[in-house]
């Protein structure tokens, strides 16, 4: 027996009691006659006292002993002269009788403590160490509970789990598969599933009513800061839903969650139409953390002989309720290039500041008279020692720019509070996007997604103007600012789903090819259904207040997709090539 | 809104309330006046009327629905004259007000009945309609709460779950890997885990203490009958724990899965040796559901001038009782070249018939006189009307060949009751194997497995003999003549575990490109530890006394790997394999 109990549960009541831990070796201190070792499993640290006087030769071997050493040990519990009040086991320390060492240790590469010396290339090759630091174990310990949280919830709804297949077909639509060549068929490929959207479906066709599952996704795409090749999804499906009953059912869901993990009651969330959300924040997933709304100036900004806003498509601003002493012409002009990176590519920057006096300062002083000013003023709600911020351009990269700007703002302002919660439902999404670059229409959401029942007439019969104004039964959770999820009612008839590919550019034949299975099943009774897809590595960050999912995942991968631990993707022996009837390109093999 | 009670849930009470339902028309009989639709959804079945007198539109529109059409429909629930004992919902029946077809159905092709008319190959390619018989719902609802009870149980013990990655790294060790080419890192794989073992073991270095996982596994073999090439496991590993820990935890396990699922208790497992369970069976996952134990001859049968048998290094039998009777000469003759078959490949079969006057009648009469015979039926405990089948040969095989004819008699004689469970732990295995052709040892579980303590320093210093004596911390969970799972103490040493490698015919610079990581991760702290795994869809099917896991995976694959359904896998298109760098050999070409 390695144990009797663990290094977290020691209290005042096992004084007295002989016990046996296991762990490893936080600290040691040494003061000649007696040597102090905190011994640190899952659970908790415990203060093991070494005696010289009584036990010579175990203190010994106890002095040498190094960082993250694995002992075993025996001894007894007594009552600690010095409390430690910051530990739950503080009051106590285990006198040793016994003590094995059960493997050694060489130096870790960086301290294993709560803030860690040791950069990210490091941390990553070496996770099982990193992984031993407490706030990181909270992290992992958290994502289970969260798992569990979530199952419990939607098992209690009459949710069944059912797992997907994750050898399925490639679809070149939307992102980049990852793609597996089959040894029984070659020449032919598995492809890893970027979502089991087409399975849930046809769950529903086959009238399993309620779905879920928590499960991994795959995408191979080029990885920005906090993207993982594979992530988690809790996928969910429901028939003869609407899409009220479907948000009403997920936010139950997420307040479940915030209750049961963080013990925070949220209120009912909010919806905003997608139109509101671009027009107010410029931006499809608003921080509602803080305000600072867009106010648009066309009517009383142009015409007044400034060109670059006359001819400007939208000119809108936002203001920074007290900041104008923050900003010296030289913060301004920083601020300015800040915006001006190809990141974000604003032209320039207006600002106009509220002086005390009633008096203006502004980059545009000389085309707008104080009076003029004031208006902008009013219509802002600006008061003295506010700053409006002012950008110009084409309607939808103005808004981009603007939203940029307005989250730094609330940044550097503060007013982004820890512990705040601000959810949101974004409805009424496009159901299609016109791409200018390849003149084709995209889908918002994805293919499945059914247009409002009052605009299928249109869908069906309408011109290409008609189309960029359909819109769909989709929707996305958003909470302070992070899109959480997002799903929508499905199209379950066989010639709307046949029209939406027709639309998106797909021929007979490749719509055929794909999702044949799924337009046939339509044609056996399909039920009306709809869903959604929660990201759970975002739903972990955004529930710990941090932006990273990376330390919420046992072993992430780096920006190349390359685990650094285990040294993958790597080459593979020419005759498993062989066996799969494949081989490099030229080169890629020079 | 869709429906105010499911198909499921209306009862005497609901009598007189106005409901509104939705369902697929699961039949419909037509007696002129009246027309009778059964409307069906997951939770049940619920009768509806519609009176031509009545509500003659609405009646004249029901009459033409077809089988699995999709309907919502209001109506008033009312008591029926002609109540059905036999459905929940028995008792009622909905006089329909309102009718709207929400979907039309092409006639299935198949009937979605209990039992149904449909191939295999036809209902995997339907296998949406297939998933709407109840009793495959069945399976798929059993096989979530199954997930559900082995969740709550092991996080109650303080297990956590950690989701292990999916893309990971080619170690051509055991099974074939399916490998994924990856596009950031051309000319390099990842390969999807065959098990998630090294990442566990990972995780007890980290600390973790006590991990699970319900996780997905994949291996390209060429599939058995009973084979996916991806299937799922409880994964399970556990830090400072001896072998008996872990057996009595997941033998815990396994009673509260069968309490919570069948509410069946089961006793204590009984626990047999390897070398016990080869002796007595034959088999290393003998089925103790009934007895027929081998009885070894080669002290009382040899010698006596019969040359196959003087010849045979192993003399085995076993006694069917009262079986004697059900045998003539010419069934004898049909179970002996039953056992010819190349499957089992025995050479002939002996058999010694206990008449009823103490005589016998045996194939090997001639050889043996009636004193000799009475000697066999001591050994055997046969008595009168029990007939004793005998092997020969080649020790290993001959016991394999014996225990298949074990079984077959077990089967025919009716000993397999349904709801019998015989669960076993099998332990003390072998940790290598010798493998005649290859002339090499193999890793009878992994090459992961720990050698017994006393067995350690003859695994460090022994020649090749003794490696062939070495025994294994190993255990393997068998229910019924299943293997449910296995797993082992692992090594936890880098020198053992780099002895271990060698001694499975891997060089030093193989096992350190392949396992480096999990070497050096024994350098800092690896604390003993272990662990088991647990085949799910073998689980689901053990527990529903069936054989095939196939009906407890939603959307399974055939036999040459491919899902029918999506038709997968498939051909790529060249830029596809253009960006990953990879190509089709001339012979996959052509």
């Amino acid at each position: 027996m390695y144990r009797s109990h663990n290094c977290g549960e020691l209290r005042m009541d096992h004084i007295g009691q002989e016990v046996t831990l296991s762990g490893w070796l936080q600290t040691s201190r040494d003061f000649g006659g007696m040597t102090f070792i905190d011994l640190r499993d899952r659970y908790g640290i415990t203060q093991l006292v070494f005696n010289m006087d009584d036990e010579a030769e175990i203190c010994g071997r106890a002095r040498k002993l190094g960082r993250e050493y694995v002992l075993k040990i025996t001894g007894l519990v007594r009552e600690r002269t010095n409390k430690n009040p910051n530990r739950p086991t503080g009051n106590i320390e285990i006198e040793v009788k016994t003590l094995e060492v059960l493997n050694a240790s060489k130096t870790p590469p960086f301290t294993i403590e709560e803030e860690t010396d040791g950069g990210d290339e490091l941390r990553m090759k070496y996770r099982y160490l990193d992984l031993r630091r407490p706030v990181v174990q909270k992290n992992l310990i958290f994502r289970s509970e969260l798992a569990i949280a979530t199952r419990k919830y939607l098992s209690g709804e009459g949710f069944i789990e059912v797992e997907t297949p994750v050898l399925i077909k490639s679809t070149p639509e939307g992102a980049r598969d990852f793609v597996v060549p089959s040894r029984m068929n070659k020449g032919q490929f598995y492809a890893l599933p970027q979502s089991p959207q087409t399975f849930k479906q046809i769950l529903m066709v086959s009238g399993l009513d309620k779905y879920f599952q928590i499960v991994k996704c795959f995408r191979d795409e080029d990885l920005r800061a906090d993207r993982q090749p594979e992530f988690t999804q809790i996928d969910c499906e429901m028939s003869f839903v609407t899409q009220e009953q479907i948000l009403n059912t997920f936010e139950a869901l997420t307040k479940n969650l915030f209750k049961e993990t963080l013990n925070v009651e949220l209120p009912d969330f909010p919806r905003m139409s997608y139109d509101d959300a671009m027009r107010l924040y410029g931006s499809d997933k608003p921080d509602l953390r803080f305000g600072m709304q867009f106010v648009e100036m066309n009517d009383f900004a142009k015409g007044k002989g400034f060109g670059v806003f006359d001819s400007a498509e939208l000119v809108v601003g936002i203001c920074a309720e007290g900041q104008a002493d923050k900003f010296s012409n030289k913060d301004i002009k920083i601020l300015t290039e800040w915006m001006q990176r190809p990141q974000i590519g604003a032209k320039g920057l207006v600002y106009v500041k509220c002086n005390a006096d009633g008096t203006f300062k502004s980059s545009v002083g000389k085309f707008y008279s104080d009076d003029e000013l004031k208006i902008w003023a009013e219509k802002f709600g600006a008061k003295a020692g506010d700053i409006l911020f002012v950008l110009s351009g084409e309607d939808e990269k103005t808004r981009k720019q603007l939203n940029e700007l307005r989250l730094e703002m609330g940044n550097r302002m503060g007013l982004i509070k820890e512990g705040d919660f601000k959810p949101l439902w974004v409805v009424d999404f496009p159901l299609l996007e016109w791409d200018e670059d390849s003149e084709r229409f995209h889908a918002m959401h994805h293919p499945f997604t059914s247009p409002k029942k009052a605009d299928m007439e249109r869908m069906m019969k309408g011109d290409h103007e008609t189309m960029k104004s359909l819109r769909a039964d989709a929707y996305d959770l958003v909470i302070n600012g992070s899109e959480i999820g997002g799903g929508s009612i499905r199209i379950h008839d066989r010639e709307l789903q046949s029209k939406n590919f027709d639309l998106l550019g797909f021929t007979k034949e490749e719509a055929e090819a794909q999702f044949g299975f799924l337009m046939s099943a339509f044609e056996y009774g399909a039920p009306p259904h709809g869903g959604i897809a929660l990201g759970f590595d975002r739903l972990c960050a955004v529930l710990n207040g941090q932006s990273s999912i990376r330390d919420f995942i046992a072993f992430p991968k780096n920006n190349t997709g390359r685990d650094m631990m285990i040294d993958a993707p790597s080459p593979i022996a020419n005759d498993q090539l062989d066996e799969l009837g494949i081989g490099l390109q030229e080169e890629v093999l020079e």
